[in-house]
């Protein structure tokens, strides 16, 4: 099985594809000679992440009747000093928000995504010093 | 120097974020328990990958003064069988078509970012078994 993706250069040095049915667009800032017209393709790498996992997690979640009020993936990702500047530090956090949350079950939808489910932090984690953290808010 | 994303959890199993000011949104297909309210997180693995080498080409290309009619960077990943099913080999194919385009600085721009400039290339190779391809057409 593969995914095949198709970008096509549009206007100075953006980016465009069709992916999954969206237009998704991506150019440089404008410091650096873009025009801004999508995101930075750097950070989509954390998005990736984000996604994969917290689509995990909220899927388990729901498996357990575990329905948070608020739930946010923040991922922060420290890039080396010198070029080219890849991220070799990412921190997942996991924001919950709800009365009554069971820690538990939140930690082990954490775990089963971190361990068994999501491919991209599978892939990430060969490459880059991975931690993760969860947070909980009434 | 860090990059910090922030996803939150919208409906059922979508997420959404600004990214560089622009609206991001991620799910899962129908077919999984998604809505397909945005692409998949994994292919937006090879958008990143895409965009980064893109950009790159383009601008080196754009100071050689070779400006080609048409450039696609087309991003293949071959997933592993067994879950979590990650890319385990990338094959990236630069397309460029234009008339009398000189493949020397062609291939100098590619060689450059692959080896110099794309930090998610420089990323994704620690983990992934990489190719490149050129194709020109007139």
């Amino acid at each position: 099985m593969k995914n095949i993706i198709d970008m096509s250069w549009t206007d100075n040095v953006a980016f465009q594809s069709d992916i999954d049915g969206h237009n998704v667009i991506i150019d440089a800032d404008i410091l650096t000679g873009g025009n801004n017209l999508g995101p930075r393709p750097k950070k989509l790498m954390l998005v990736a992440l984000a996604g994969c996992t917290g689509i995990d997690v909220i899927m388990i979640l729901k498996k357990m009747k575990v329905i948070p009020d608020a739930f946010n993936v923040i991922v922060e990702g420290d890039l080396t000093d010198e070029h080219p500047k890849y991220y070799h530090k990412i921190r997942i956090i996991y924001k919950f928000k709800g009365k009554d949350l069971p820690q538990d079950k939140l930690e082990k939808a954490v775990k089963l995504s971190e361990e068994k489910y999501c491919s991209v932090t599978a892939l990430y984690k060969k490459a880059i010093n991975m931690e993760t953290k969860i947070i909980v808010e009434e």
